[in-house]
């Protein structure tokens, strides 16, 4: 079991996450996985990132939630991110913040609409909010829940969770997630500017549409398709 | 009479509140109070924080607000934060501030509602907006007045202070307060979060409801109740 | 002739504009008046703040304006503020800028109400709105007709200017004032918090009223009144 | 070929763009040209501010785009500078963002109304809004089509390109221009100010007006117009 580079990997993203002003005090956890060892690793419970060294990371087996490593309690929304892992083999990372502008749109419960050139460049359509989850589903198994509604909300909608790397649960906050956690954490910092400049386009003009298809096509394709011709060949 | 912790305490939670931009000027103030030796130790008022020193906090009697040590006048606010401390012996710490957000709403002489889990997190309903104090209660004795018309609103409500933490002051702006001076700036930060969210929720989203009742309970047994499971056990 | 002290307490009085967050660039300007020595001493036009040093503040005569020391231009405004110190023997010093939440009140031609205790600290009342001045007036003479209207605004509601000492212009910006430069600087700070917070509080509550009138009075009296409490005797 | 100046011009207006706090991530770009050695100098694409040095700029030809000097590819944006240096024989910089307030409203596609003073200093009318792109004009030639309507917009509103240094690009963001790079960056600035302002005046004032013709007027020519007097000679 060697997970000291993807723990460093782990520890950087969740220490930009106040560096990009997504959080305040405990507010957030960042995960990645190694699916070849079988392996997640995962922000403590409510240590402050001031605070936070990477030996206080938590390890634990992707497939079945055991703690592998690790003294301290793992995030409470750590079978969230294990569910989400599980359903979605795409996934690398995953980030979930309670950052001001994306909280502001989950707790209204609307999908955010794509209006800019900006979020075409990262997310191909609107970026969806859940259901509410049912008293039942909150009583029991509320983490766990919490990612069966994310995994049916992308199910429901038909979404490639790569081509649209986030959700809003509604009433909650957002997650947003990536082939890395470096990944997730950017598509964090794109949806709080998407979401803080959607809420600004409807009350300068209320009558506003998303933009059309084909803009949205052509720059998530630019950036993101077969052809891609944005950014440097790596 | 032994104050020279609980002196530091309220310097270092004072002083946390421009680091975490509560306060400009001299806007704001926090105590804290020693149940057993019968002490108050509180800001003096009108200083600015960045001249702030230990020995300008003034401390008084708990139990009758006659001043026992310090050269300044305390805040102008202490009678509202003795009043306090006289009526709920849950308290160890108050603060006061015209943060931006939090005094928005306390000018609008709304209650906050509950729109999402970072709310639940910490206040368990609603935070209520006071009545408006009449002429009588402004001319005459007005601070004490403002502590009566707040203990009014929390018994008037049936809440625990340590459940709700927190109170809208209307035309005025919030009080906080916690087991401790610490705990309360804390509680004065979530607040204006919340305030700030609050208002971008309604603006998204005019028909948003507020959580229901078992999301709240949820919410803020699992950080607070008695089989808490977050963070890590102390 | 000896202005080497007003000088400074105006170059730090420009100086703190960058610092409050209250300008960008070169938009804004600090003067301050010595009315014995007639001597009035002001930013120099267009010069950034991050180059600006004391010996390029300008010196003018306070009764007919001539400059009487410095090489370069003296703010666009100072006929406005020439004026100002003409008119009302009270002011020491006065502040122009067009900091955000100010100049979108100046731009929305409606005055600044009085909605919470925040105002009441500072003003006495609501902030004027002037008047929009007209074509003839804005042709010729257009900074003095400047102080004109604000001197007219402020006769005709018949405001002492120590009691409201601010008037938001009509489509372009903020003016406060007091008894020093850094008193006007203090308002102009204030005058943007409350700005900011009574647009908020008008969103989060479209039927909100101004506060009462005995609140009003009671917050500023104890602050300005002559029994005042607020602060530490110097 | 010396393009060592203008690439260090060209370097410090890119670095401008996060001090300023105009982008995120790699979201922008300055170029500036050199029209007597037909050359134009551009960010590479994709490359984060703050590892972006002098030797990753790409040097073009002005009159057919050819790249002249540089190892990685320029921004995907190149064509649309291109055409509007082509076709604005008084443009020698252009900024291109997706700064939060401007995208609001290039993404709400509407014109920003001039509303105040501040507007008036810069841009001598409504800094317009440009049609949606069709769907051919996104599929082919997407980045030459935005410089074709941003040209369009010009000379169907009959605006001087330095008088109106500015367009909203409807769905996407602003582009903003000077004589040179560092003009093309202070515009980017101001048009991000009178963004910010304008959507809070609408919101204190539903029922605003833009500013008379005649202060317009005034303001423009104070500081632009033959008999400027705003600022230093130089």
């Amino acid at each position: 079991m060697d997970y000291q580079k993807l723990a460093r990997e782990v520890l950087e993203a969740n220490l930009d996450l106040p560096r990009m002003n997504l959080v305040v005090f405990t507010w957030g956890n960042v995960s990645a996985c190694d699916r070849e060892q079988d392996l997640l690793v995962i922000k403590p419970s409510g240590v402050p990132y001031d605070q936070l060294k990477q030996e206080d990371l938590v390890v634990l087996s992707l497939s079945d939630g055991r703690i592998l490593a690790g003294k301290l309690n793992p995030s409470s929304d750590t079978p969230t991110h294990l569910y989400l892992y599980q359903q979605f083999p795409q996934l690398g990372g995953i980030v979930h913040t309670h950052s001001r502008w994306a909280t502001s749109w989950a707790q209204s419960c609307r999908d955010l609409p794509a209006y800019g050139t900006t979020h075409a460049d990262t997310f191909y359509g609107p970026v969806p909010a859940t259901r509410k989850l049912s008293q039942a589903e909150i009583a029991d198994a509320y983490e766990l829940n919490t990612g069966k509604v994310i995994a049916e909300t992308l199910r429901e909608r038909r979404l490639d969770p790569l081509a649209v790397p986030a959700v809003l649960v509604s009433g909650h906050g957002p997650f947003t997630w990536g082939k890395t956690a470096a990944e997730a954490v950017h598509t964090a910092v794109v949806l709080e500017e998407c979401c803080m400049m959607a809420l600004h386009t409807e009350l300068i003009n209320p009558q506003v549409q998303p933009i059309e298809d084909y803009l949205l096509d052509k720059h998530y394709q630019r950036k993101h398709g077969k052809s891609a011709y944005y950014g440097q060949k790596t």
